[in-house]
C-alpha cells in the first residue's frame, strides 16, 4: 500500500495548472498572476509632497528661521504654472506636484501665516532639499519588474496593479470540481432519513471545502448503487475539470464505483493509502484528445471524518496544482508544532488526529482532542486542525515537535 | 491625542452586531450562527456497521473460530427483516443498519465464504459485543446542544448542521460597507492620469481588504473635493451599514469630510490616533431613529498604506463586531512573535512595520522588511503581516518575542 507521501507525490505530479485566462482585477483575490508585471509609470508619476505644508527652497533656510513671502496654493490634483523664487513659498497639500524651484515641503504645524503681509514665519531653523517630497519613481521606477509570475494576489497587489492601470490580468483560474455522494442509503440535506437511511452531509462537506479552497463546486446530487445511475452521473462529472465521489470505494459488494470508472476509460492511478482515516481512497485520471489536460477523479470515502481528511491532503493538493502552486508549494500546509500534553497513537496506521491548536509566547502548541474515529464529525469542530501521528504504538512526549496541519 | 488601545477600545465598545438574520446553509460559510442549537435525533440515528464484514452474535465467538451460516445480505438503505439466531450471519455493507440478534460486526477480511455449503470460516477466536459496531446516538444525543451562539461556520460545522436537518440557520449577516474615495487628484483605474493625477487604487484596496473580512463591498467612486459632491456622496453612503472614506481627514485645506459628517449629523468620536502609520484616522457616528443601530464612519487617510493599516486595526475589529464576535475577540489578531534581526525604531510613535514571517521548528518568526513609509505600498507586497514597534527610538534585539498582526 502507498504511504502517504508517495501518494501526495503521485497527486501533485499528476496535475498541473489550467490554462491561464484573462480576469477583471476584482474577481482575481487569492489567485495567483500567470503573467510577469513590469510596471508601464513611475510612482509616485511626480515629485509629490508628503505632507500639509508649504513648498519652499531648502536653501532659503540657510538664514536663521526664514520668513518668505506666500506667491500661491497648490491642492492635490492641480499642477502650478508658478515657480517658487528665492524668498518665496507656495501653499501645498499632500499629494499635489512639487511647483518648479521648490525642493522641500515644510510641514503646516512648523509654520505660522501673517495674513496682512501675506508671509509665512518658519519655525525651524535648517531644512534639507527633498524633506517631505517623495520623488518620481522612488516606489516604482518605469520598466521596473514588479511582480513573478505565480505571485498571490492579495488586497495590497491588487491595488499596485491598479496604480499601475492594469485592469485586467492573466491569472490561474480555480478548477470547477463536480461532487458527487453514491449510496442507496442517502436522502438529500432537506428530506427526513427513513429507517437506515441517512441525510447526505458529505455534499454539504465537500462543496464547502471547495469553496474554502478557492475552487468552484458543483454539486451533482446522490447517485444511487447501480451502475447505470452511476455511470450517467459519473459522465456529468467528467465534464468539469476535477471530479470528487463520496462513498462507494471501501471493500464491500455494492462498492461498483471502480468498476463503472474503468469503464469510461478513467484509469485507476492509486487505490488504497498507509492512513487513517481515509485508507480507501481511490485516485484516477481519464486521458483527454491531444493537448487537454487529463480529468482527474478523487473516490473518497463515505465516513464523514476521512472524506474531509483525504480532501484537505489529497484534493487540496491537486487543487493547488491547477490554480498555479508549484509541485512543492502544493504540498499540505503544515506547522511545526509542540505537543502541550503526552499522546498515545494507537495502531500501525499513520493518523490524522484532530487537534487544537494556539500560538503563546512565540510557539505554537497543540492540543489533541477527545474524538471517535471516522464517523466523529461532531469531535472535528472544536478542532483547528489535524497533526499527523504516525509511529506504531508510541507515545509521544509533550514538547515533542512535528507536523500540524491547519484547517482553513 | 488617543493611544492605539483607547481608539480600539471605543471602536470595539461603539459597535454591535447586526441583527440576526436567516439563511440557506450554502450562504453562511465563515459566519457566525446567532442561535444555539440542540440535536433532534441521534446520530447514527441506528446501530450501525463501520465495516464492510458479517453481521454476527458474539456469544457465537465463545468457541473458537467459528462456522456461522450465512442468512441474508444487508447493504446501506436496508433495514433487515431477519433475525441473526445463534450460529448465523448476515453479510452487512458499512452504513448499514445492525440486523436483530447481531451485536457486532466481524469484518471482511477476517473471513472466508464457502459458497457450496453457504457458509462463513471466521479466522478471528474471540470478539467483543460491539465491534465494528457505531451505536444509535453515541455521536450525537437527541436533546444535546451542539452549538452554543457565536460557533463560526465552517465545512465541518455545516456537516453536522445538515446532518441535524437544519437547512437555514440564524446567522450575524455580514454589513455592507460603502467605500467612497475623495479628491481632485484621483482618475478612475480605467483611465490615464493627466498632469498632478493618480488613479483611485485606495478603492480597489479597500474593496477587496472588505471582501477578504466578509464584509460586502459598495465601492461609490470617487467624491471632488467639494461640499456639494461630498455631502451627495456621503449620504448614499450612509445608507449603507458602514461608510469607509479614503482621503480628506489630514490637516490640509481642502480636507472638507469632518465639516460636512458634521453638517449631517455624523459625530465625531475621534480623530487622530498616536501611531504610524494611520495618524489622521477619523471615526463617527450617526444616530438612528429609536432602536436602529448607529451608523458607523471612519475616515481612512489617502496615503496608501496609512489606509491599508487603519482598515486592518480599526475597520477589522468594527466588522468582527457587527459579525457577532466579542468585544474581546473582535480585536486585531496578535500573533506572539520572535525577530530574526535586530531591528531600529526611530521615532516616537508606535509604529506598524511589514514583516515576513515564518513558522519554523515550532517558533513563529518575524523579519522586518526594507519599507519607505505611508506612501509605499509596494513594500508591503513581500510582507505577511505587521509588527508593532512603540519603544521611542530603540533597538529591538534579535530574539525580542512581541506582537504580529498577520494580514489574511
Amino acid at each position: 500500500m502507498l504511504s502517504i507521501d508517495e501518494a501526495l507525490d503521485i497527486v501533485s505530479s499528476r496535475l498541473a495548472p489550467l490554462t491561464p485566462v484573462e480576469r477583471h482585477l476584482h474577481d482575481t483575490q487569492g489567485l495567483l498572476l500567470a503573467q510577469t508585471i513590469s510596471s508601464p509609470l513611475n510612482s509616485p508619476p511626480f515629485d509629490k509632497a508628503c505632507m500639509d505644508g508649504y513648498a519652499v527652497r531648502s536653501a532659503d533656510f540657510e538664514q536663521d528661521k526664514p520668513v518668505l513671502k506666500l506667491i500661491g496654493e497648490l491642492t492635490a490634483g492641480q499642477v502650478s504654472s508658478q515657480k517658487v523664487n528665492p524668498g518665496e513659498a507656495i501653499r501645498i497639500m499632500t499629494g499635489a506636484p512639487i511647483p518648479a524651484g521648490a525642493d522641500a515641503v515644510v510641514q503646516h504645524e512648523l509654520t505660522e501665516f501673517n495674513k496682512h503681509s501675506n508671509e509665512i514665519v518658519f519655525k525651524i531653523d535648517e531644512i534639507r532639499a527633498g524633506l517631505n517630497v517623495l520623488n518620481r519613481g522612488e516606489i516604482m521606477r518605469e520598466g521596473e519588474a514588479v511582480f513573478t509570475e505565480k505571485t498571490r494576489l492579495r488586497p495590497q497587489e491588487l491595488a499596485v496593479l491598479a496604480e499601475m492601470g492594469f485592469v485586467k490580468v492573466q491569472i490561474f483560474p480555480p478548477p470547477r470540481v463536480a461532487v458527487l455522494a453514491t449510496g442507496d442509503e442517502l436522502v438529500a440535506v432537506e428530506e427526513t432519513p427513513g429507517p437506515g437511511q441517512i441525510r447526505n452531509t458529505n455534499e454539504v462537506m465537500l462543496v464547502e471545502q471547495l469553496r474554502q479552497a478557492g475552487a468552484i463546486p458543483v454539486p451533482l446530487g446522490i447517485a444511487r448503487d447501480n451502475r447505470d445511475d452511476l455511470q450517467a452521473k459519473i459522465e456529468l462529472g467528467l465534464q468539469h475539470d476535477m471530479l470528487i465521489l463520496s462513498g462507494g470505494v471501501s471493500a464491500g459488494k455494492l462498492d461498483l464505483v471502480p468498476s463503472v470508472l474503468e469503464s469510461l476509460d478513467v484509469q485507476e492511478i492509486f487505490h488504497k493509502v498507509q492512513m487513517k482515516p481515509g485508507k480507501p481512497i481511490w485516485f484516477g485520471q481519464q486521458n483527454q484528445a491531444s493537448d487537454r489536460p487529463p480529468k482527474t477523479v478523487f473516490g473518497l470515502p463515505g465516513n464523514p471524518v476521512s472524506s474531509m481528511v483525504c480532501f484537505e491532503i489529497f484534493v487540496k493538493t491537486a487543487l493547488r496544482r491547477t490554480m498555479g502552486d508549484d509541485a512543492l508549494s502544493s504540498l499540505p500546509i503544515m506547522v511545526c508544532a509542540r505537543l502541550t500534553h503526552d499522546h498515545l497513537h494507537k495502531g500501525d496506521r499513520p493518523t490524522y488526529w484532530p487537534v487544537q491548536f494556539e500560538l503563546a509566547e512565540g510557539e505554537v502548541r497543540i492540543t489533541p482532542l477527545d474524538w471517535r474515529g471516522s464517523s466523529d464529525l461532531k469531535g472535528t469542530v472544536l478542532a483547528d486542525g489535524m497533526a499527523l501521528f504516525s509511529k506504531p504504538d508510541f507515545v509521544y512526549k509533550a514538547g515533542t515537535i512535528f507536523n500540524f496541519y491547519p484547517w482553513k
